[in-house]
Protein backbone atom coordinates (compact mmCIF):
# COMPACT_ATOMS: atom_id res chain seq x y z
CA UNK A 1 0.00 0.00 0.00
CA UNK A 2 1.39 3.64 -1.29
CA UNK A 3 1.68 5.86 1.35
CA UNK A 4 -0.89 7.87 -0.23
CA UNK A 5 -3.20 5.18 0.27
CA UNK A 6 -2.57 5.24 3.96
CA UNK A 7 -3.09 8.59 4.11
CA UNK A 8 -6.30 8.34 2.49
CA UNK A 9 -7.29 5.31 4.70
CA UNK A 10 -6.37 6.97 8.21
CA UNK A 11 -8.40 10.17 6.51
CA UNK A 12 -11.27 8.85 5.67
CA UNK A 13 -11.11 6.55 9.31
CA UNK A 14 -11.10 10.35 11.12
CA UNK A 15 -13.96 11.62 9.12
CA UNK A 16 -16.01 8.28 9.57
CA UNK A 17 -15.38 8.56 13.29
CA UNK A 18 -16.02 11.82 13.84
CA UNK A 19 -19.34 12.17 11.57
CA UNK A 20 -21.75 10.55 14.60
CA UNK A 21 -20.09 13.47 16.79
CA UNK A 22 -21.01 16.38 14.46
CA UNK A 23 -24.04 14.94 13.74
CA UNK A 24 -25.36 14.98 17.40
CA UNK A 25 -23.35 18.07 17.99
CA UNK A 26 -22.57 20.31 14.98
CA UNK A 27 -19.83 21.92 13.62
CA UNK A 28 -19.60 24.92 15.94
CA UNK A 29 -19.68 23.38 19.38
CA UNK A 30 -17.37 20.39 18.34
CA UNK A 31 -13.27 21.23 19.29
CA UNK A 32 -10.77 19.58 17.49
CA UNK A 33 -9.95 18.23 20.43
CA UNK A 34 -13.17 16.46 21.03
CA UNK A 35 -12.42 15.15 17.20
CA UNK A 36 -9.20 13.84 17.96
CA UNK A 37 -10.92 11.78 21.08
CA UNK A 38 -13.88 10.48 18.54
CA UNK A 39 -11.25 9.79 15.68
CA UNK A 40 -9.08 8.05 18.07
CA UNK A 41 -5.56 9.65 16.74
CA UNK A 42 -3.10 11.42 18.75
CA UNK A 43 -3.40 15.33 19.46
CA UNK A 44 -1.42 16.95 16.99
CA UNK A 45 -2.37 14.78 13.77
CA UNK A 46 -5.24 16.33 12.94
CA UNK A 47 -3.21 18.79 10.92
CA UNK A 48 -1.55 16.17 9.64
CA UNK A 49 -4.58 15.43 7.62
CA UNK A 50 -6.47 18.39 7.52
CA UNK A 51 -5.58 22.22 6.93
CA UNK A 52 -8.10 23.91 8.98
CA UNK A 53 -11.27 22.71 10.97
CA UNK A 54 -13.15 24.33 8.04
CA UNK A 55 -11.36 22.51 5.85
CA UNK A 56 -12.20 19.20 7.72
CA UNK A 57 -16.05 20.11 7.95
CA UNK A 58 -15.91 20.49 4.12
CA UNK A 59 -14.59 16.79 3.26
CA UNK A 60 -17.15 15.28 6.25
CA UNK A 61 -19.71 16.83 4.29
CA UNK A 62 -18.73 16.23 0.34
CA UNK A 63 -17.86 12.31 2.07
CA UNK A 64 -21.46 12.29 3.35
CA UNK A 65 -23.16 13.57 0.17
CA UNK A 66 -21.12 11.12 -2.04
CA UNK A 67 -21.93 8.66 0.32
CA UNK A 68 -25.81 9.59 0.06
CA UNK A 69 -25.60 9.18 -3.61
CA UNK A 70 -24.47 6.00 -3.30
CA UNK A 71 -26.63 4.57 -1.28
CA UNK A 72 -29.42 6.16 -3.52
CA UNK A 73 -28.44 4.36 -6.51
CA UNK A 74 -28.86 0.88 -4.20
CA UNK A 75 -32.28 1.98 -3.21
CA UNK A 76 -32.64 2.65 -6.79
CA UNK A 77 -31.23 -0.42 -7.84
CA UNK A 78 -34.46 -3.15 -8.01
CA UNK A 79 -35.85 -2.88 -11.63
CA UNK A 80 -38.83 -4.85 -10.69
CA UNK A 81 -39.95 -1.76 -9.17
CA UNK A 82 -41.86 1.04 -10.82
CA UNK A 83 -41.18 4.87 -9.62
CA UNK A 84 -43.57 4.97 -7.36
CA UNK A 85 -42.27 2.04 -5.80
CA UNK A 86 -38.66 3.54 -5.78
CA UNK A 87 -39.76 6.72 -4.13
CA UNK A 88 -41.56 5.16 -1.26
CA UNK A 89 -38.18 3.26 -0.71
CA UNK A 90 -36.12 6.20 -0.41
CA UNK A 91 -38.61 8.09 1.73
CA UNK A 92 -38.89 4.91 3.88
CA UNK A 93 -34.89 4.64 4.26
CA UNK A 94 -35.35 8.44 5.15
CA UNK A 95 -37.83 7.85 7.48
CA UNK A 96 -35.89 4.77 9.06
CA UNK A 97 -32.58 6.69 9.43
CA UNK A 98 -34.06 9.27 11.43
CA UNK A 99 -36.64 6.85 13.58
CA UNK A 100 -34.10 3.84 14.35
CA UNK A 101 -30.76 4.89 13.07
CA UNK A 102 -27.83 5.69 14.77
CA UNK A 103 -27.05 9.06 15.23
CA UNK A 104 -23.72 8.76 12.38
CA UNK A 105 -26.32 7.86 10.15
CA UNK A 106 -28.76 10.59 10.79
CA UNK A 107 -28.68 13.59 7.97
CA UNK A 108 -26.00 16.11 8.05
CA UNK A 109 -27.37 18.42 5.72
CA UNK A 110 -30.77 18.80 8.41
CA UNK A 111 -28.32 18.89 11.11
CA UNK A 112 -25.91 21.40 9.34
CA UNK A 113 -27.54 23.64 7.13
CA UNK A 114 -29.12 26.34 9.20
CA UNK A 115 -25.86 26.43 11.14
CA UNK A 116 -23.38 26.29 8.38
CA UNK A 117 -25.35 28.41 5.44
CA UNK A 118 -24.54 31.51 7.13
CA UNK A 119 -21.44 30.85 8.62
CA UNK A 120 -19.75 29.34 5.44
CA UNK A 121 -19.80 29.89 1.75
CA UNK A 122 -17.85 26.70 1.13
CA UNK A 123 -19.89 24.32 2.99
CA UNK A 124 -23.00 26.07 1.85
CA UNK A 125 -21.79 25.10 -1.59
CA UNK A 126 -20.99 21.80 -0.99
CA UNK A 127 -24.72 21.41 0.42
CA UNK A 128 -25.79 23.30 -2.75
CA UNK A 129 -24.28 21.33 -5.00
CA UNK A 130 -25.39 17.69 -2.85
CA UNK A 131 -29.04 18.42 -2.38
CA UNK A 132 -29.15 19.53 -6.07
CA UNK A 133 -27.85 16.00 -6.97
CA UNK A 134 -30.06 14.19 -5.27
CA UNK A 135 -33.26 16.36 -5.94
CA UNK A 136 -32.23 15.75 -9.87
CA UNK A 137 -31.67 11.70 -8.67
CA UNK A 138 -35.05 11.82 -7.50
CA UNK A 139 -36.63 13.43 -10.47
CA UNK A 140 -35.37 11.14 -13.42
CA UNK A 141 -37.04 8.60 -11.00
CA UNK A 142 -40.29 10.06 -10.69
CA UNK A 143 -39.84 10.81 -14.24
CA UNK A 144 -39.64 7.36 -14.75
CA UNK A 145 -42.97 6.52 -13.02
CA UNK A 146 -44.97 9.18 -14.82
CA UNK A 147 -44.05 7.46 -17.66
CA UNK A 148 -44.82 4.18 -16.02
CA UNK A 149 -48.33 5.39 -14.90
CA UNK A 150 -47.76 4.57 -11.35
CA UNK A 151 -46.84 8.58 -10.66
CA UNK A 152 -49.34 11.81 -11.30
CA UNK A 153 -48.22 14.08 -14.34
CA UNK A 154 -49.94 16.92 -12.11
CA UNK A 155 -46.45 18.27 -11.05
CA UNK A 156 -43.56 18.41 -13.22
CA UNK A 157 -40.84 15.65 -11.90
CA UNK A 158 -38.36 18.47 -11.22
CA UNK A 159 -41.11 20.14 -8.83
CA UNK A 160 -42.43 16.94 -7.55
CA UNK A 161 -38.74 15.82 -6.37
CA UNK A 162 -37.80 19.39 -5.20
CA UNK A 163 -41.02 19.44 -2.73
CA UNK A 164 -40.74 15.84 -1.20
CA UNK A 165 -36.96 16.78 -0.70
CA UNK A 166 -38.17 20.26 0.92
CA UNK A 167 -41.09 18.57 3.38
CA UNK A 168 -38.84 15.51 4.11
CA UNK A 169 -36.45 18.03 5.30
CA UNK A 170 -39.03 19.80 7.37
CA UNK A 171 -40.52 16.98 8.69
CA UNK A 172 -37.17 16.23 9.96
CA UNK A 173 -36.48 19.50 11.64
CA UNK A 174 -40.13 18.94 13.15
CA UNK A 175 -39.18 15.03 14.82
CA UNK A 176 -36.17 16.58 16.06
CA UNK A 177 -39.04 19.76 18.04
CA UNK A 178 -41.20 17.18 18.77
CA UNK A 179 -39.33 13.54 19.45
CA UNK A 180 -42.54 12.38 17.84
CA UNK A 181 -42.70 10.77 14.87
CA UNK A 182 -46.10 12.22 13.81
CA UNK A 183 -44.45 14.52 11.29
CA UNK A 184 -43.27 11.48 9.22
CA UNK A 185 -46.98 10.69 9.06
CA UNK A 186 -47.67 13.82 8.05
CA UNK A 187 -44.75 13.64 5.63
CA UNK A 188 -46.64 10.42 4.15
CA UNK A 189 -49.84 11.83 3.38
CA UNK A 190 -48.69 14.78 1.78
CA UNK A 191 -46.41 12.67 -0.26
CA UNK A 192 -49.07 9.92 -1.15
CA UNK A 193 -51.03 12.86 -2.10
CA UNK A 194 -48.59 14.59 -4.18
CA UNK A 195 -47.36 11.35 -6.44
CA UNK A 196 -50.94 9.97 -6.86
CA UNK A 197 -53.28 12.72 -6.68
CA UNK A 198 -56.32 13.05 -4.84
CA UNK A 199 -58.21 9.95 -4.69
CA UNK A 200 -61.60 10.69 -6.90
CA UNK A 201 -63.99 12.18 -5.33
CA UNK A 202 -67.31 9.90 -4.83
CA UNK B 1 -42.29 53.09 36.89
CA UNK B 2 -41.59 50.39 39.33
CA UNK B 3 -37.91 48.88 39.94
CA UNK B 4 -39.44 45.61 38.17
CA UNK B 5 -40.47 46.99 35.10
CA UNK B 6 -37.06 48.95 34.63
CA UNK B 7 -35.51 45.55 35.09
CA UNK B 8 -38.44 43.63 32.90
CA UNK B 9 -37.41 46.62 30.00
CA UNK B 10 -34.07 46.16 30.07
CA UNK B 11 -34.20 42.68 29.54
CA UNK B 12 -36.74 42.93 26.47
CA UNK B 13 -34.18 45.24 25.27
CA UNK B 14 -31.52 42.66 25.59
CA UNK B 15 -33.37 39.66 24.11
CA UNK B 16 -34.54 42.21 21.53
CA UNK B 17 -30.88 43.67 20.38
CA UNK B 18 -29.63 40.24 20.39
CA UNK B 19 -32.22 38.07 18.62
CA UNK B 20 -30.38 39.33 14.88
CA UNK B 21 -26.92 37.93 16.22
CA UNK B 22 -28.21 34.43 17.04
CA UNK B 23 -30.41 34.46 14.35
CA UNK B 24 -27.57 35.34 11.91
CA UNK B 25 -25.00 32.59 13.63
CA UNK B 26 -26.88 30.28 15.64
CA UNK B 27 -26.97 30.24 19.74
CA UNK B 28 -23.63 28.11 20.80
CA UNK B 29 -20.87 30.05 18.50
CA UNK B 30 -22.34 33.32 20.32
CA UNK B 31 -20.60 34.04 23.35
CA UNK B 32 -22.02 36.34 26.38
CA UNK B 33 -19.44 38.71 25.87
CA UNK B 34 -21.13 38.92 22.06
CA UNK B 35 -24.52 39.45 23.33
CA UNK B 36 -23.16 42.60 25.54
CA UNK B 37 -22.01 43.90 22.63
CA UNK B 38 -24.94 43.27 20.82
CA UNK B 39 -27.52 44.64 23.69
CA UNK B 40 -24.90 47.59 24.21
CA UNK B 41 -25.10 46.81 27.93
CA UNK B 42 -21.82 46.97 30.26
CA UNK B 43 -20.20 43.70 31.30
CA UNK B 44 -21.47 41.75 34.32
CA UNK B 45 -24.79 42.85 33.68
CA UNK B 46 -25.49 39.49 31.59
CA UNK B 47 -26.48 37.92 34.97
CA UNK B 48 -28.06 40.55 36.71
CA UNK B 49 -31.23 39.76 33.96
CA UNK B 50 -29.90 35.75 33.39
CA UNK B 51 -28.81 33.11 35.40
CA UNK B 52 -26.95 31.34 32.30
CA UNK B 53 -26.64 31.64 28.73
CA UNK B 54 -29.35 28.91 28.42
CA UNK B 55 -31.62 30.53 30.56
CA UNK B 56 -31.10 33.71 28.04
CA UNK B 57 -31.57 31.09 25.36
CA UNK B 58 -34.80 29.99 26.50
CA UNK B 59 -36.18 33.45 27.20
CA UNK B 60 -34.92 34.36 23.81
CA UNK B 61 -37.36 31.30 22.27
CA UNK B 62 -40.01 32.12 24.14
CA UNK B 63 -40.15 35.90 23.56
CA UNK B 64 -39.64 34.72 19.70
CA UNK B 65 -42.87 32.42 19.35
CA UNK B 66 -44.75 34.81 21.92
CA UNK B 67 -44.14 37.48 18.93
CA UNK B 68 -45.14 35.26 16.42
CA UNK B 69 -48.09 34.27 17.58
CA UNK B 70 -49.44 37.77 18.20
CA UNK B 71 -48.09 38.96 14.47
CA UNK B 72 -49.80 35.94 13.30
CA UNK B 73 -53.30 37.72 15.33
CA UNK B 74 -52.60 40.31 13.12
CA UNK B 75 -52.39 38.37 9.55
CA UNK B 76 -55.31 36.46 10.19
CA UNK B 77 -57.46 39.91 11.52
CA UNK B 78 -59.25 41.09 7.77
CA UNK B 79 -62.56 39.57 8.21
CA UNK B 80 -62.85 40.28 4.91
CA UNK B 81 -60.69 37.57 3.76
CA UNK B 82 -61.52 34.11 3.48
CA UNK B 83 -60.02 31.40 4.96
CA UNK B 84 -57.67 30.63 1.74
CA UNK B 85 -56.81 33.98 1.49
CA UNK B 86 -55.89 34.13 5.04
CA UNK B 87 -53.32 31.44 4.55
CA UNK B 88 -51.90 33.01 1.89
CA UNK B 89 -51.20 35.99 3.77
CA UNK B 90 -49.12 33.97 5.85
CA UNK B 91 -46.91 32.21 3.22
CA UNK B 92 -46.39 35.82 2.37
CA UNK B 93 -45.46 36.67 5.32
CA UNK B 94 -42.95 33.81 5.73
CA UNK B 95 -42.01 34.27 1.95
CA UNK B 96 -40.85 38.02 2.77
CA UNK B 97 -39.51 37.83 6.43
CA UNK B 98 -36.72 35.34 4.66
CA UNK B 99 -36.44 37.07 1.43
CA UNK B 100 -36.68 40.91 2.18
CA UNK B 101 -36.22 40.48 6.05
CA UNK B 102 -33.82 42.03 8.19
CA UNK B 103 -31.44 38.96 9.64
CA UNK B 104 -33.49 39.87 13.24
CA UNK B 105 -36.90 38.88 11.47
CA UNK B 106 -35.94 35.64 10.01
CA UNK B 107 -37.15 32.55 11.89
CA UNK B 108 -35.42 31.56 15.14
CA UNK B 109 -37.02 27.98 14.88
CA UNK B 110 -35.41 27.74 11.03
CA UNK B 111 -32.02 28.54 12.80
CA UNK B 112 -32.08 26.80 15.66
CA UNK B 113 -34.10 23.87 15.38
CA UNK B 114 -31.52 21.24 14.02
CA UNK B 115 -28.95 22.99 15.99
CA UNK B 116 -30.71 23.30 19.87
CA UNK B 117 -33.06 20.59 19.77
CA UNK B 118 -29.84 17.74 20.37
CA UNK B 119 -28.34 20.32 22.91
CA UNK B 120 -31.15 20.93 24.95
CA UNK B 121 -33.93 19.78 26.29
CA UNK B 122 -36.01 22.92 27.72
CA UNK B 123 -35.50 24.81 24.47
CA UNK B 124 -36.34 22.11 22.47
CA UNK B 125 -39.81 21.70 24.27
CA UNK B 126 -40.11 25.79 24.46
CA UNK B 127 -40.06 24.80 20.11
CA UNK B 128 -42.62 22.07 20.43
CA UNK B 129 -45.17 24.25 22.24
CA UNK B 130 -44.39 26.68 20.24
CA UNK B 131 -44.23 24.98 16.81
CA UNK B 132 -47.61 23.07 18.48
CA UNK B 133 -49.39 26.32 18.94
CA UNK B 134 -48.16 28.05 15.86
CA UNK B 135 -49.75 25.25 13.72
CA UNK B 136 -53.58 24.85 15.92
CA UNK B 137 -53.66 28.46 14.97
CA UNK B 138 -53.05 27.85 10.98
CA UNK B 139 -55.67 24.72 11.84
CA UNK B 140 -58.26 27.02 13.10
CA UNK B 141 -57.89 29.29 9.81
CA UNK B 142 -58.04 26.16 7.86
CA UNK B 143 -60.63 24.43 9.13
CA UNK B 144 -63.05 28.21 8.57
CA UNK B 145 -61.47 27.94 5.36
CA UNK B 146 -62.86 24.45 4.57
CA UNK B 147 -66.15 26.00 5.87
CA UNK B 148 -66.29 28.97 3.71
CA UNK B 149 -65.40 26.58 0.34
CA UNK B 150 -62.39 28.44 -0.27
CA UNK B 151 -59.68 25.01 0.89
CA UNK B 152 -60.04 21.88 0.07
CA UNK B 153 -61.58 19.42 2.48
CA UNK B 154 -59.14 16.60 0.93
CA UNK B 155 -56.75 16.68 4.25
CA UNK B 156 -58.06 17.32 7.96
CA UNK B 157 -57.52 20.56 8.73
CA UNK B 158 -54.80 19.73 11.59
CA UNK B 159 -52.76 17.56 8.75
CA UNK B 160 -52.83 20.25 6.31
CA UNK B 161 -51.76 23.01 8.59
CA UNK B 162 -48.95 20.84 9.64
CA UNK B 163 -48.07 19.76 5.91
CA UNK B 164 -47.68 23.38 4.88
CA UNK B 165 -45.60 24.58 8.28
CA UNK B 166 -43.43 21.74 7.55
CA UNK B 167 -42.73 22.72 3.62
CA UNK B 168 -42.07 25.95 5.08
CA UNK B 169 -39.60 24.94 6.86
CA UNK B 170 -37.43 22.73 4.76
CA UNK B 171 -38.38 25.13 2.01
CA UNK B 172 -36.57 27.45 4.64
CA UNK B 173 -33.62 25.07 4.80
CA UNK B 174 -33.39 25.16 1.22
CA UNK B 175 -33.32 29.11 0.86
CA UNK B 176 -30.41 28.68 2.78
CA UNK B 177 -28.57 26.26 1.34
CA UNK B 178 -29.27 27.71 -2.25
CA UNK B 179 -29.67 31.10 -1.86
CA UNK B 180 -31.73 31.57 -4.50
CA UNK B 181 -35.78 32.15 -3.77
CA UNK B 182 -36.86 28.81 -5.90
CA UNK B 183 -37.43 26.63 -3.04
CA UNK B 184 -40.12 29.33 -1.81
CA UNK B 185 -41.48 29.11 -5.73
CA UNK B 186 -41.76 24.91 -4.87
CA UNK B 187 -43.61 25.62 -1.84
CA UNK B 188 -46.20 28.05 -3.14
CA UNK B 189 -46.95 25.59 -5.71
CA UNK B 190 -47.09 22.67 -3.51
CA UNK B 191 -49.14 24.67 -1.16
CA UNK B 192 -51.93 25.58 -3.55
CA UNK B 193 -52.10 21.93 -4.56
CA UNK B 194 -52.53 20.90 -0.81
CA UNK B 195 -54.73 23.66 -0.30
CA UNK B 196 -56.81 23.98 -3.54
CA UNK B 197 -56.74 20.27 -4.57
CA UNK B 198 -55.51 19.25 -8.57
CA UNK B 199 -56.77 21.27 -11.18
CA UNK B 200 -59.72 18.86 -12.90
CA UNK B 201 -58.25 16.90 -15.39
CA UNK B 202 -59.62 18.16 -18.72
Amino acid sequence: MSVHDKHEIAKRSILDNARPLIGARGFSTVGIAQILVAARIPKGSFYHYFDSKERFGEELLSLYITDYLTTLENLFSNSQQNGYEKICVYLKFWQNTHIDGKVGDKCLIVKLAAEMADLSETMREIMQHGTAKVIERLADVIQNGQQDGSITKELPAAILAATLYQTWLGATLMLKITKHTQPFDVAWQTSTLLLKGFPELP
